[in-house]
């Protein structure tokens, strides 16, 4: 198979992750036959830096070009502490996504039986914890009409959703439901908002056509809190951006880390496909950041977008192997780990290349 | 000394957990000499069935009169499942946050010693932690506009912010961490919303006149994961009406169980005292639900709305003492509590009394 990948790091460990990302793509295509050929991009407060557009049109044009999107990460400290600044990294964040159509963001938590013991959640709650969560990425308070009024003593976001956007995303997640166990658990908050009981009207109208799809409707608030109670009674979840947002972050917990949770953008044309971790300044250019969701965001580009089952099953063992055997960057370590087994991420990127 | 109370049970389980509430407060006014007069009145589905009103004038009235209201619960899966009812429940609680300028929503999260193992979370992370969240309630997606559009099709929520909203509640965030220990974390979602960036503005504008409180900013997706990740690390928190929503749901898996969660509803007048937890309509009338959210949100009440500190020690220690003797409910006994210790409502209100 021929397949031209963008590589997009971004800002702070974007870089150093989806250089290992690149690394595990090369080795699938030479060991499968396949040939990947790469380019790379600018996105984020780099690419404000070297052109003053979080988004340069560059960017935009090779993203459209290419068949998939390896992304690394964008933000930086500097505009958070800013709250007047007007152009920030995250802005190119939200227009590609906007404008490749990103409207479902797939983050499937799962959890590697080595690393029960790494998350601060009991192993006995945890264990066959599996989610998929479907995160709407192109509507909501991200997207709609958001203003300083002029005394700049008001300011206003606008929590929108169109009916079309809810079941496009809807959809997908039902479907996913077939294939899993059949059940799927929306979120929102219908009691209070109107853009929520829209969503949640959506849906129940939506339910008839999947009958062999049990549905459930939670409260953002309690799902924020079973999640925690009791992870196994969630499988395939559909929620809002901002939600997802909040949701999905949280979950990562259940996987013992952020720095293993892979996720994917799909919707109208190429596929993004990123960590759900950041920029995380506090430890770029150390060496130490955990290139596994990258490698897994990887394995899911290879399985979501160009269909290659065996590649994608072949990385994940290969991340499996290398946790089998003790290999655990700082984030994943735990207090029973062998000091010489922690690793940076360049020597979790070559352990990774052995087993593949 | 002599106060009028106003006991609004509201829905499902709120009746009889509020029954036990007010059971401990005239205990403790027997025992330090002071008289309390009760009154009641209705709120929420019963309010709507009785009247057609969540909030009847009349009960607005009786609130206005009395010095402090302990609150149930309100709420009723009938309108969850119906996103086109037009009258609601939940219309009741808010319009009484906005009547009497309840713009402080304090939840303290604190682990009881003996519950520690009955949380999701692992005991060594959970040990210590210690967290009073200040929600902003009469502000944000709450109260904006709200509205369906023509065709049916699109639906909008406003999340809006005013300079002085933030303001005050800050001012009392940041006056609470100078009686602890001087941190003051301030949550938001500053990278997107503009709402967000005033948010932060403010906070950090506040900051000078509080020389001696270190804030630090959090985004709602990091704070919901770190909140999990590492509860010691949040002391007071300062965030909007519904991050601060999310968040102390979540929270309450610190604690063991929402079961065991009171809060303070204050600002311009009469303060409200109430659970965490909701209405609970699948155990409704079956006597099973934990009346200790209930009974410490009478402690709260006599300490914040009446400055009766020992009083509302004593409560607390009452509430230690039966955890102590391992007394539970079902919703915090685990599988080493004596199931002989598993008590009903109403005979863990008893177990308290004895001790009061
Ligand atoms: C960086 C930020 C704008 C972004 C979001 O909120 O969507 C991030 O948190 C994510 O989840 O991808
Ligand atoms: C019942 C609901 C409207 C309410 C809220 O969202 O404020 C509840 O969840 C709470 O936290 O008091």
């Amino acid at each position: 198979m021929k397949k031209h990948i963008l590589i997009v790091p971004g800002d702070g460990i974007g870089q150093e992750v989806t250089a290992v990302g690149k690394q595990v793509l090369d080795r699938i295509a030479e060991k499968f036959n396949h040939e990947f050929t790469y380019d790379e991009a600018l996105i984020g407060h780099v690419a404000i830096e070297a052109t003053g557009d979080p988004l340069p049109e560059e960017t935009l044009v090779k993203m459209r070009a290419s068949d998939a999107i390896l992304f690394g990460a964008v933000g930086h400290p500097k505009y958070d502490n800013d709250p007047s600044a007007k152009v920030r990294p995250e802005q190119g964040l939200l227009k590609m996504r906007k404008e490749l159509g990103l409207y479902a963001n797939l983050r499937p938590i799962k959890l590697f039986d080595e690393l029960l013991e790494a998350s601060s959640i009991k192993a006995d709650i945890l264990r066959g914890a599996d989610i998929l969560f479907f995160r709407e990425l192109t509507g909501d308070v991200y997207f709609g009409k958001r203003e300083r009024l002029e005394d700049g003593n008001t300011a206003y976001d606008t929590m929108i959703y169109h009916k079309y956007e809810v079941e496009r995303i809807a959809r997908k997640a039902f479907e996913a439901a077939r294939t899993r166990s059949k059940k799927l658990m929306s979120v929102d908050k219908a009691n209070v908002l109107e853009s929520s009981r829209l969503w949640r009207e959506v849906i129940q109208k939506l339910a008839p056509e999947y009958p062999d799809v049990e549905v459930e409707h939670q409260f953002i608030d309690a799902a924020a809190m079973l999640l925690i109670k009791d992870p196994r009674r969630f499988d395939v979840v559909v929620t809002g951006n901002l939600f997802g947002d909040i949701l999905t972050d949280e979950a990562s917990q259940i996987a013992g880390s952020m720095g293993m949770l892979a996720s994917a953008s799909v919707g109208d044309s190429t596929g993004v496909y990123e960590p759900i971790h950041g920029s995380a300044h506090d430890i770029t250019g150390k060496g130490v950041a955990n290139p596994l969701a990258s490698v897994l965001s990887a394995a899911l580009m290879l399985d979501i977008s160009f269909g290659l089952k065996a590649e994608s099953e072949a990385i994940i063992a290969a991340v499996d192997g290398v946790l089998k055997d003790g290999f655990r960057t700082r984030d994943i370590a735990d207090t029973t780990t062998d000091a010489s087994k922690i690793l940076g991420t360049d020597a979790m990127g070559a352990e990774l290349l052995k087993r593949l």
